[in-house]
């Protein structure tokens, strides 16, 4: 059974998540205009809430939200962490909209969600997805160039990612990397791309327009405390075909491997696969 | 007073629209997984209805949503009509998401609200807007070669659409003109660009990524009744400032002209407009 928070004017309060609790005028429905976090939670502890906390303000600024009251945040992640009765992995989804439209104190909407994870997400942790690359349409410029394009924000304006999934499925794949028009490599819908060559884990810097990973950061620091060496960097698809391994990291999937890229095998990661994930594992 | 009809699987149904009707789990709100429409109903009477259904047909038919049957939103539009009580016009948004997460039934969420229009729009059809050019990072080839990108779908995915207008309010403009990477012209976030060059009326095409327009459709039609050339296709920056009258068209803004672009005075479109609208509002 999910379990939901709402953030309410007089503090946090339990509610029935089969009720309907937000208006039909609700801007983050009319318009997508509002942002979430993800927080994978195992055996009530919430993963990287710090990380994810700070990224839930770094949106609220890119898209001129209020900034979200840290204490009310994490006091609505504990309310469900302590009234879930599900599996020992739960996915704690924190929405933050810019509330119902003319409302005339300009409330906002907050609330948080714990979910059970879906099986095809728990299952692709062992063995892993096929990938397709799919065209952005954007160059990695346009980022820093036109803010308003809101990129590196986590809207709820998650049409297109959805869409992108959607089209992997009827292509026969489970998940999608995003290319910009120069080919370089950007982000999964709602995953970072992390690549091992050698000893050096890669991933794509947020300034091209991608959302900085909570999972891909923890993934490097414990990856560092083993001995590899870590580099943000532009990536190209041909990098990820001659990578030793290439993966998806996100909070409910921690580190997917991806076996299958745009139809072809890619080698066999399973050994690093268990490395990076044991090393990600030790830090909790 | 909004007035909200709720389309429940036995039918259509009057609510209240103060009481919460969606469930957080809902995809519209999550994802921005949803399309909308937004309808002018003046003096009882929807505008251009059947374009307006046949577009959100076609915006749901983009994002795989089930096809949405025409009598049950014709009944619902004819719902909040009905029970309207406001001024002699409305804005009806009818609004269509992907439903619940994980409902079983895999039941869809639809509604239609009727609004009234916010004063400062109604201001802006006599008195005309300031207007900025904005960056919209995109190609004009992208939407056909990407139609992942739900370019010219009207998702409730518009967090950039409404960034994009709190960044012209920020530079001292009402409205957005949205410009491709070659310079070329694509549509404002909530209205298509109508440029008048002698007796001429251009307005740029969907094909590049745009929705097409129902009001521009309108204007267009209306103006051919009056003698006018009418001509669908692409414009540059440099033809909005060298027009005779540069206006956006929407729903609910009608035909509103254009003052000043990127903070220059454009000429006085005074006299075309009266003609254009007078034209448009024969048409019904």
């Amino acid at each position: 059974m999910p379990v939901l928070a709402l953030i309410t004017e007089t503090g946090v309060e339990l509610a029935d998540p089969d009720t309907p609790h937000v208006k039909v005028t609700d801007l983050g429905l009319m318009r997508g205009d509002g942002i979430f976090e993800t927080v994978l939670v195992v055996d009530r502890k919430p993963r990287e809430l710090g990380p994810h906390l700070a990224r839930l303000a770094r949106s609220a600024r890119m898209m001129d939200l209020p900034e979200p009251d840290r204490a009310t945040w994490e006091q609505a992640t504990a309310t469900v962490v302590d009234n879930w009765t599900g599996s020992p992995e739960m996915a704690l989804k924190l929405v933050y909209t810019r509330g119902p439209e003319g409302d005339p104190d300009e409330r906002t909407t907050g609330f948080a969600l714990g979910l059970d994870i879906a099986a095809p997400v728990i299952r692709a942790r062992t063995e892993g997805v096929s990938v397709i690359t799919l065209d952005r349409g954007i160059d990695p410029g346009l980022a820093q160039r036109a803010p308003w394009l809101l990129l590196g924000a986590k809207s709820l304006s998650y049409g297109i990612n959805m869409a992108a999934l959607r089209e992997a499925a009827r292509r026969g794949a489970s998940d999608v990397v995003f290319t910009a028009t120069d080919g370089s490599v950007l982000e999964g819908p709602t995953s970072n791309v992390v690549v091992a060559k050698g000893r050096t884990l890669y991933t794509t810097p947020p300034h091209i327009g991608i959302l900085p990973g909570t999972t891909q950061a923890a993934v490097f620091r414990a990856a560092e405390k083993a001995g590899w060496t870590t580099k943000v960097e532009p990536l190209t698809v041909a990098d990820l075909r001659e990578a030793d391994g290439l993966f998806l990291s996100s909070s409910v999937r921690k580190l997917t491997k991806v076996h299958t890229l745009d139809g072809e095998a890619l080698p066999d990661s399973t050994a690093l696969h268990a490395e990076l994930t044991a090393a990600y594992e030790a830090e909790y």
